[in-house]
C-alpha cells in the first residue's frame, strides 16, 4: 500500500492551531517558519497527493513576514494571525488563479477575493494556496478535475472524496493546519471522513458564499476543514463573524438521537458499530434510536436532486450549449441529466424543503443532537464507480452522498469528526444540531 | 346590442361606498336594505351577466341584521360595516361552496374562510356571494369555467375579461358596490378595464393569499374592485390592515412617466390617445415618455411565463395525471404547456425577477408614477381567440395580458381606473407606483 500517513506526514499532521497560536505569541516560532514548513511539506508530499493546484510561495511568505511584524508591534488580529490556510479552488482569490477545477476557467484569475477569503486576510491568516476541487464542485469523488485526481494520504490509490478533495487531503497529510471547503451535498464532510479530518458544514447562510462559484444556490455552504474541532471552531468564527459559545454553556445531560444509516442505504457493519461505540464514549451518553426517520428519506433525496440539478444547470446552461467538450465527461453527463428537471418539480422541491425544515425543527424538540456515520463506506479506489455494501451493489456517488446530503437540504449544521479507522482507512462520525446552533455544536463536540 | 349598461343598471351602479357609509350612520338606510337591494339587482340582472355563481341569500340577510343591530348599539366596525361585498370564487368561504371555477371542485366547501374574507367579516362587511372565476384563475378571458362565461354588462355578447370576471361584472353592473378579486398576470385590472370598474393590484405580499387557491405563488395578489378609487382604498385598507395615507401627503408636483404600450404590443390608437389625454387631465401634469423601457420587455415576458407555468403546474400535477378530463380544454392545454418549463429556466426566472425589481426601483428614482393604458383593446367577443390591433393579428390572451403582467413580475402596486369609452366599451388607465407605496398611490389617484 502506497501511503503518506501515518509514517511520513507533513509538518502540521495532527497539530493544533490553538497550540500554534500560543507558541507564536510566546515567540517560540514565527509565521514565516510555519509558512516555510507548509511550503516544505507541500514540496515533499504534494507530488504524491495532488492536493494543491496552486501555491503562492512568495506571496505567502510576504504575508507571513507582515504577520510576524504586526504581532511583534502588538497588532494581534486574532487566533488565526500568522496561520497558513489553504483555500478550495472554487473560491475566488485575487492573487492566485482560480480554475473552479475546470478547463472552462483554466486561465481565470478573479479580480477580487471571495468574502470568506477577505475575512481570513483581515484575521491575519496566511493564504497559502488553492486546493483541488472536483470540477465545479459537482461530484463527491474528488477525482475529476482540470488538475486530475487528489490522492488519499492513507492510501494513495484511494480517492479523497470530494468535492473539497484537496482541502481535506492537505489538512489530513499535515501540509496545512486549516483549509476552507464548500459543501452542497456533503463536499466538506465526505472528504473529511475519508481522509480523517474534522469537517464542518455550518447552518445555511451562516457563512457568505459571495465569490464562491455557485453549484446550487439553495444548498451551497462554506466551512472549515481542520485537525481538531477547536481549530474548526476558530476558522468558523472568522468565516461567519459569529462569536464562539461561552465555555460554561455546554449542557451535561444531552439527549442524543441515533439515526440508523440504513434509513438511507446499506452501511458497512464495521463502520456502523465503530461509529456508534465511539459516539457513546465521546458523549458518555446513551444514544436513543430516532424512530420513523426513514419516512423522511424519499423526500430528502428527491428534494436534493431537484434543487441541485436545476440550480446547477442554471449556472452552466450557456457553457453546455457553447463548449460542452470542455467539461469533464462525467460532469457533462450529470449536467445533461440536470437539464431535464421540470420547473414544477423544482417548485415542489422548494415547498418540500420548507416542510422538511419544519419536520427537523419538530424532531429537535426531542433531541439535542443527532448522531450517525458520515459515510457508509471507507475510501473507494480512485476511479471506482460501483461499490458493494453488505452484499448490495451501489454507485460510489450515491454511497458517498447518502448520509450527508439530508443536512444540506435542511440547512442544519453538521460536523464530521474522525472515529478511528477500519481496515486502515479513516471513518467519520457525523453530528447534527438544530438550525443556527453552530457555535453550540462546535462547543459540545469539542 | 344587448346591454345592461347604462340603461338598466343594478342598485349600486356608480354608487359610492363612502356615501353609503354616511347614510347608514345617519339612519337614512340600513344594511338589510342594502343587502336586499343587492339581492334584487342580482335576481334581475345575474341571469344576463352570470357574474355570481353562488348567492348566500339568507346568510347575507342575517349578517346585515347583525350589522344593523351592532351599529344601532354603537358598535361600529369601520367604513365597510354593513356594506355588501362579493368574493371571487377562488377564495375560500366557510359558509358557501367554493368551486375555483372547476369541475374538480364542483362540490367543494372549505372548512374555513380565507384570511381576506375573515378580515372583511371582522370589519362588519356582508359577504353576499361568490363571483365567477376563470377556471383556477388560469385565463384572462373569463369565459371558461365550471359555470360557463361571465357577460360584459356593456355588451352581453362581449367577454368581461378575467380571471376576476364575475367580480368586475358585478360591480360594473351595480349588483354590489365592492368585490374582491385576485390578480396573477392582470386578473383584477383586465376585467376592470373591460367592464369599467376600478381595479387595484396591491404590492406583492401586501394582502395575505392564505385561503386563496394558488395559481402562481410568486405572482398571486388579492385586491379590490370598486366603482371609485376611494372605495377601493377602503377595501384595500381592510384586506391589508394598512392605514390610509393621511390626506395632506399628496404631492402637487408629480413626475409622471408615460410608458408606450407599443413596448409590449400593438395598441388600438383610439385607446392610446384617449388614455393619454385623460391621464394628462386627471393629473394636470405633463407625461414624460419613459425611454428604453422596451429593453426590459423580453425579460419581463419570459420571467412571467416561466414562473407562472412552473408554479401553476406544481399546483395541478396530480389532477393533470389522474383526472385531466375534468379540466376545461383550454386550461388543460395551457397546463400541458406549463409542464414543459425546465427547472433551470425557473431558477433563472427567479434570478431575473430580482434583477427586474431592482431595475424598477432605479426607474422610480426618476418618476413618481408610471402611466399607461391597462389594455390595448376593448372587450373582445365571448369565445373570441384572435384579435387584430392596428392591422396585426394577435391572440386575445396575449393582448389582454400584454400591459398588466409586468407589474405582477415586479410586484409593484398598479391600479386600473376608468378612462371613458371607445365605441361604447370601457377603457382603462393604468397607474403604477413604487413598491409598497399602495396607500400613497390610492391617495394620489383618488
Amino acid at each position: 500500500m502506497h501511503t503518506v500517513l501515518p509514517d511520513t506526514p507533513g509538518y502540521f499532521f495532527g497539530v493544533s492551531v490553538v497550540d500554534l497560536g500560543k507558541r507564536l505569541r510566546k515567540n517560540e516560532l514565527t509565521s514565516v517558519q510555519l509558512t516555510q514548513a507548509a511550503l516544505d511539506s507541500i514540496g515533499r508530499l504534494n507530488p504524491l497527493l495532488n492536493a494543491f493546484v496552486h501555491v503562492n510561495r512568495e506571496g505567502a511568505l510576504a504575508q507571513a513576514r507582515q504577520a510576524d511584524q504586526a504581532l511583534a508591534s502588538g497588532a494581534d488580529a486574532g487566533p488565526l494571525h500568522g496561520i497558513p490556510v489553504a483555500i478550495k479552488d472554487n473560491i475566488d482569490t485575487f492573487d492566485m488563479p482560480t480554475t473552479y477545477g475546470s478547463a472552462h476557467f483554466a486561465k481565470h484569475r478573479p479580480p477580487i477575493d471571495a468574502r470568506c477569503v477577505a475575512r481570513l486576510r483581515e484575521a491575519g491568516a496566511v493564504i497559502l494556496g488553492k486546493t483541488l476541487t472536483h470540477e465545479f464542485a459537482y461530484g463527491p469523488t474528488g477525482d475529476r478535475s482540470l488538475q486530475g485526481a487528489a490522492h488519499n494520504p492513507w492510501n494513495l490509490q484511494c480517492m479523497t472524496g470530494g468535492s473539497s478533495a484537496g482541502s481535506a487531503a492537505a489538512v489530513a497529510a499535515g501540509l496545512v493546519p486549516l483549509a476552507v471547503g464548500t459543501d452542497t451535498g456533503g463536499s466538506i464532510r465526505i472528504p473529511s471522513a475519508l481522509c480523517g479530518t474534522v469537517g464542518f458544514k455550518p447552518s445555511f447562510d451562516a457563512v457568505s458564499v459571495e465569490g464562491v462559484f455557485a453549484l446550487s444556490s439553495s444548498l451551497d455552504h462554506v466551512g472549515p476543514i481542520a485537525n481538531h474541532v477547536e481549530d474548526a471552531a476558530l476558522l468558523f468564527q472568522v468565516l461567519s463573524g459569529q462569536a464562539p459559545m461561552p465555555s460554561g454553556q455546554v449542557r451535561s445531560a444531552l439527549r442524543l438521537g441515533w439515526i440508523d444509516g440504513h434509513a438511507f442505504c446499506g452501511v458497512d457493519p464495521r463502520i456502523e458499530s465503530q461509529v456508534r461505540r465511539i459516539a457513546g464514549e465521546r458523549f458518555a451518553q446513551e444514544l436513543k434510536p430516532v424512530n420513523g426517520f426513514e419516512q423522511l428519506v424519499p423526500d430528502l433525496r428527491a428534494t436534493l436532486i431537484a434543487l441541485q440539478r436545476a440550480e446547477a444547470y442554471a449556472v452552466h446552461a450557456e457553457r453546455m450549449k457553447e463548449h460542452p467538450g470542455l467539461f469533464e465527461q462525467e460532469v457533462r453527463e450529470r449536467l445533461e441529466l440536470s437539464a431535464q428537471v421540470r420547473g414544477w418539480e423544482y417548485v415542489r422541491a422548494l415547498q418540500t424543503q420548507l416542510t422538511l425544515k419544519r419536520r427537523m425543527a419538530e424532531l429537535f424538540e426531542h433531541y439535542d443532537l443527532l448522531v450517525m456515520p458520515t459515510l457508509p463506506v471507507t475510501a473507494p479506489l480512485l476511479d471506482q464507480r460501483e461499490i458493494e455494501i453488505a452484499g448490495q451493489s451501489i454507485t460510489v456517488r450515491d454511497a458517498l452522498l447518502s448520509l450527508t446530503s439530508a443536512w444540506n437540504v435542511t440547512g442544519l449544521p453538521a460536523i464530521s469528526i474522525p472515529a478511528g479507522r477500519v481496515a486502515g482507512l479513516p471513518v467519520g462520525l457525523q453530528v447534527i444540531a438544530p438550525a443556527q446552533q453552530d457555535a453550540w455544536l462546535l462547543g459540545v463536540v469539542a
